[in-house]
């Protein structure tokens, strides 16, 4: 009788095997995190260079990137910051910038005190941690 | 005859995609490695800063973080630190906090010339490797 | 009529739980990617040291070690690096060292510029992406 469920068994056997654990995998989208947690408009400026860098390599569309400011990097974000035009061009290109709240408690900053159009996370180093776990590279400039 | 197997097939259809490798994924446990390798306070300071506020963001319980310390780091952990306090608060907060052995022996220093309680890995940067591809995330204050 | 059925259910079953999505998988061979993009000769020693490290603790058969350069970097792979023996003993171990032509177009450097036997990457960033998300460790000295 068990002729009978074989074309089920050669089914399952091959939907099993077409599962991505065991079969070619197909390459991820592309996705990266940015660390910006020096007080240093160089390395504001490597990552800003960076995901111009990977958006002209991969296409904007292709990628998602995500730069993280935070501790002594938070000041990248501030209106008076040395990059604003570039971290408005960034934002414009489609990259997410986004601050740490820690941080600006921290240091009492309030959202007026910060670049228009950035995000806000409630802590840089665990969305950094969060988005590697989900799959995301990860780059510190 | 199919018929009579088609309630299994609903079940290894079922179960098929339940499998995490298809389906929605349980978010992994909260994982992180965290590099010290330059001889600098303030970066020995960030790192203790980034593991605290990773345990009050996430809860202490719910997160694992180990904090490395090699090459030019090391001092961050000898006996006569001058975070020896916070080490030892971190410590005893359960963040893990190892010494390399690799560096320690190329500074001819002994487990007497370090900080209490702190543990030790053959080779830092290997550990660091090593919790990465166990689905770690990595972070380099 | 299922009876007839369950030799394969259990079948399924088996092999359903035998995914490596679900058991225990075996270790990923060890791969890292290393990041310089620091015009700073002791990040490259750094780097240099961590591989020469991994290949001495996992053994140089037993895992994948590249260094990649860009941006400021870029410096430890021209003709002239004080690094540059150093350099050829990592690749003679069976190193990959890449630079990135990015950062050679910036520069107008040329491949004549730069040390014999390097590999050469589109853009590094993006090297450095793509190796973490195929599962490579990351390392940044």
């Amino acid at each position: 009788m068990l002729s009978r469920c074989l074309p089920l068994a050669v089914l399952a056997a091959v939907l099993l095997f077409a599962t991505p654990s065991q079969a070619q995998q197909p390459a991820p989208r592309a996705r990266v995190v940015m660390q910006v947690s020096d007080n240093d408009p160089a390395k504001w400026n490597l990552a800003l260079n960076n995901a111009k860098n990977v958006q002209a390599d991969l296409g904007a569309a292709n990628v998602d990137i995500e730069i993280v400011a935070y501790g002594p990097g938070i000041n990248m974000l501030k209106a008076d910051s040395v990059v604003a035009g570039r971290v408005g061009d960034a934002l414009g290109a489609g990259v997410a910038v986004v601050a740490c709240e820690n941080t600006m408690h921290a240091q009492k900053l309030a959202k007026d005190d910060m670049l228009p159009k950035v995000g806000y996370v409630g802590a840089g180093v665990v969305e950094l941690m969060q988005k590697q776990q989900q799959g995301w590279a990860y780059i510190r400039p």
